[in-house]
């Protein structure tokens, strides 16, 4: 139970975090290659493109691999909110010299469905991730039928149990140091409060007391380098999962504003923020972010507050700009290298 | 560097965090005896208490002790603001039958002073920390004078580097994880805004890279346990620093309301509020931070909103409730037991 390698059947017990946006097959077939088990993520991903994607996967690595889905509830479609959100986006179009359009509604990020099980049982893949919950047993019992590991993320207690009891193989017990989203799914009946996100060193030694041993628990949050691993093994963690690490990577698509401010200053100041899907997550404080609050109710609910974004990060990024981008990040960008996918996974795991 | 013990003269690399409010003498005491470093908070004390607090400390420990003080910068009296805050506790009042009083202004915490230092140089403790940054060189100066040891709490790579600079011996990493107040004490200019606030795990070995040696670095918040320990070894810290893990030890005064809530399922949900102190510190989520909203805005600056929540405090305790006090934990409850300081100490120590 307390190696993940046993689960995974990978060399390493280091997991690459699945970063829509950022990466495709290239960093998890880097990832595997040198023992790891890399990720791709298909929350962005249309089923033509998910499969070309988990086709180029599959046939340049002989390792294990993972692919990784949100499953969310997508929320009714609220032209009113749409347009709210578009006027209060109405400065940054005006500083931009850009004119709002009269809606925004995009694709956006997509929950796990019937079309991407389709794609999925092409490939078979030996290790499915989740975040946000799980799919319902329609949807999961497939992927557990064809004997794949399924992971999911927990970043509370309760989340934990209720993914012991709904499938999960093993559980990503995600900490708030984590970039990108926040995976909490269980309400706490205080709307946006995210006071029951705790700290890696607090979350992890909790999950794995209350699982007491049904399943192995990875750490993610916070860590970037073999220290940070081995602090996650000495707090019972199985194995790790490793995001931020990751983004300078030559294996990577980070953008050059993104890269850029990943080896500045400004990455020591992350933030917690909805303006950029709708659901809180965690980036490299920027223009936008100081403008709008980090917490703006305006936006709408997941995902659809992106679509009304994207021109603004279009039109700023084309200027050399990060200022309307989403910058992922951790609380803890050190181990940020532009060095190989294969060598940081080395890295890491030599602290296991 | 990578060990306390050398600059402390203990023999166990374990800090007991001063809690102003849950302990006195009695618990540095028990913790010094067992090799620890036991810590005993002033912030709450008259000079005349602070005398007699230390004088029993002194007198049954010939072992290194910490005394604690805060050096925040006391607010201007804002009657305005004042009756604003009582207004939005009228119902609380109301609740429990009480009657608002006209004003309430209370000594609550109080910075160190050339009163505090007075008494502080009649003892010549060889270990003193501070929270909310460090006093002015006139205040330093004759401690450090005495040949004692200088902690202070920093939150943020940028506050660590500030306090190497400006005369600590060490520095106390606080990750969000922590119990009890915010050390925060350099602004990032977003007013209460709190994201740069960092978890443990994500923490300390940033300002372990960024102090490059200079000081050593104790790590604190969310440790729990042995295993707590063993991971903030593992991060590069020179020892920890333990709060929570000794609430329910027999040589605290922590209440009877706050030993019931930490051990129940209530402990699991903390949140850094604002309401009992003006300013941010972790504790349990209880009926008054519910009705509030943790940071509720119309609580004074600290330490002036304290005064009128202590009617509330005193009336609902009496009653058997826990409904209105500060029910001070970190994020990892998990530790405590209703075990002697000693016993708990020497458990933590073994994960060094």
């Amino acid at each position: 139970m307390n190696d993940i390698r046993h689960l995974l059947g990978t060399e390493l017990p280091v997991i690459q975090a699945p970063m829509a946006g950022v990466q495709g097959h290239a960093l998890a077939v880097a990832v595997c290659q040198a023992g790891g088990l890399g990720s791709l993520p298909c929350a962005m991903l249309t089923p033509a493109a998910m499969h070309a994607e988990l086709g180029a996967l599959a046939a340049q690595t002989d390792r294990p691999y993972n692919v990784n889905f949100f499953c969310h509830a997508p929320p009714q479609p609220d032209p009113a909110r749409q347009a709210a959100w578009l006027a209060a986006l109405a400065p940054c179009y005006d500083a931009l010299g850009l004119v709002p359009p009269a809606a925004a509604a995009g694709p956006g990020r997509v929950p796990f469905s019937a079309e991407a099980l389709q794609v999925l049982q092409t490939f078979r893949p030996p290790v499915v991730s989740f975040h946000f919950g799980l799919p319902g047993p329609a949807l999961l019992a497939p992927i557990k039928g064809w004997g794949a590991t399924v992971l999911a993320s927990a970043t509370t207690v309760a989340e934990a149990l209720w993914l012991a009891d709904h499938g999960a193989d093993a559980v990503i017990a995600q900490g708030l140091e984590a970039g990108g989203h926040r995976g909490h799914f269980l309400g706490n009946g205080l709307g946006d409060d995210l006071s029951e996100q705790m700290g890696t060193l607090a979350l992890v030694p909790q999950v794995v007391q209350a699982l007491g041993g049904r399943l192995p628990v990875i750490a993610a949050g916070g860590i970037a380098d073999a220290a940070g691993v081995a602090a996650a093994k000495a707090l019972g963690a199985a194995g790790v999962q490793v995001g931020t690490a990751y983004l300078l990577c030559p294996e990577a698509t980070t953008s050059a504003v993104h890269r850029a401010a990943l080896q500045s200053e400004a990455a020591r100041h992350t933030t917690l923020t909805r303006l950029f899907t709708g659901r809180p997550a965690r980036g490299i404080v920027n223009r936008f972010i100081r403008e709008l609050g980090p917490m703006n109710p305006a936006a709408p609910a997941f995902p659809l507050a992106a679509a009304a974004v994207a021109p603004l990060r279009e039109r700023a990024e084309a200027q050399g700009s990060g200022d309307y981008s989403p910058l992922w990040a951790g609380q803890n960008a050190s181990g940020c290298r532009a060095a190989p996918a294969g060598e940081i996974t080395r890295a890491l795991a030599a602290g296991w």
